[in-house]
């Protein structure tokens, strides 16, 4: 990703964090994620986010979806004998569709990335409004997807190990490299 | 504390949450736990909080200030061996006031509880305005108020044990009974 594009991307995520009514320091700005997964497809896969706090015991975070943006299905192992992140996804602004193991539903209301269709294999879908929250246990599949209006996503977790997390994907790189 | 003082106290809780733009569901508003740690002077001495996560390994809760109310002086001990509560605060909403182990600073923005002088022995100072957030390790001293305006302050942490806090008021009881 180009600078000048990731920067860009970073002033949408401040306005969603707006209309969230979530106020960030100009620190965290300047360090907001915006992972596009190293699939060069930012609009369709791709999170922006904000790390509150990472200790080696517990985890906060603050994210961000553009609408019907997708965060490509993974699951978080057990590493160095140390059991798998568990995490807890409290909507915050918009919706967010969260797609874990589990009874595939009727009618859902996401598709994933067109022409990545092989790479989701989950689809029990579980609805997320402003105020409502879901907990993943480790090694749960799960992916998910913001509605129309994009979503603001608070995650509370154990560690996190991003670069340990295993995508259906094997294209994916989640570490995005930044060309300065 | 009676029923009608503890539904009014929620309600009036719930007008926190309002102001910070945080969004509740109706369950956590009934669930909402009030704590005046058993010394019955809740306007001075008490914290309001909804608990959105407490599993084995991980905590989240959103805490309400009222102006000038006090959270009383306490440490997250270590429990069977396992280590003490890891938390972080995060302000939303006004202003809170937070005092730790080390150098007292000098013009301190808060005092604490009138006649309760004696059972506060920690005064360096950290003051949180929204966005800005403190990480406080287990085992260390801590209390913290609301300044004019009240507070609202996040939590992020790992599993909340509140019964095993140790209060440095020993009248504290930090269970509150409620009289149906």
């Amino acid at each position: 990703m180009e600078h000048r594009e990731f920067k860009k991307l970073q002033e949408r995520t401040c306005e969603y964090f707006k209309n969230a009514n979530i106020i960030i320091t100009d620190k965290e700005k300047e360090n907001i994620e915006v992972a596009d997964f190293g699939l060069n497809d930012i609009e369709n896969t791709g999170l922006q986010l904000v790390i509150y706090v990472n200790t080696d015991r517990v985890c906060s975070k603050e994210m961000v979806l553009f609408p019907r943006q997708t965060c490509p299905e993974h699951r978080h192992p057990e590493i160095n004998g140390k059991m798998g992140k568990q995490e807890t996804f409290r909507c915050r602004y918009g919706k967010v569709y969260l797609y874990i193991e589990g009874e595939e539903n009727k009618n859902k209301k996401c598709n994933p990335p067109a022409k990545d269709e092989k790479y989701y294999t989950v689809f029990h879908e579980i609805e997320l409004k402003p105020g409502q929250q879901y907990t993943i246990n480790p090694n749960i599949l799960h992916w998910f997807q913001a509605g129309d209006e994009g979503a603001v996503v608070s995650e509370f977790s154990t560690t996190s190990y991003d670069e340990y997390d295993i995508f259906t994907d094997s294209r994916i790189n989640r570490i995005p490299e930044i060309k300065q």
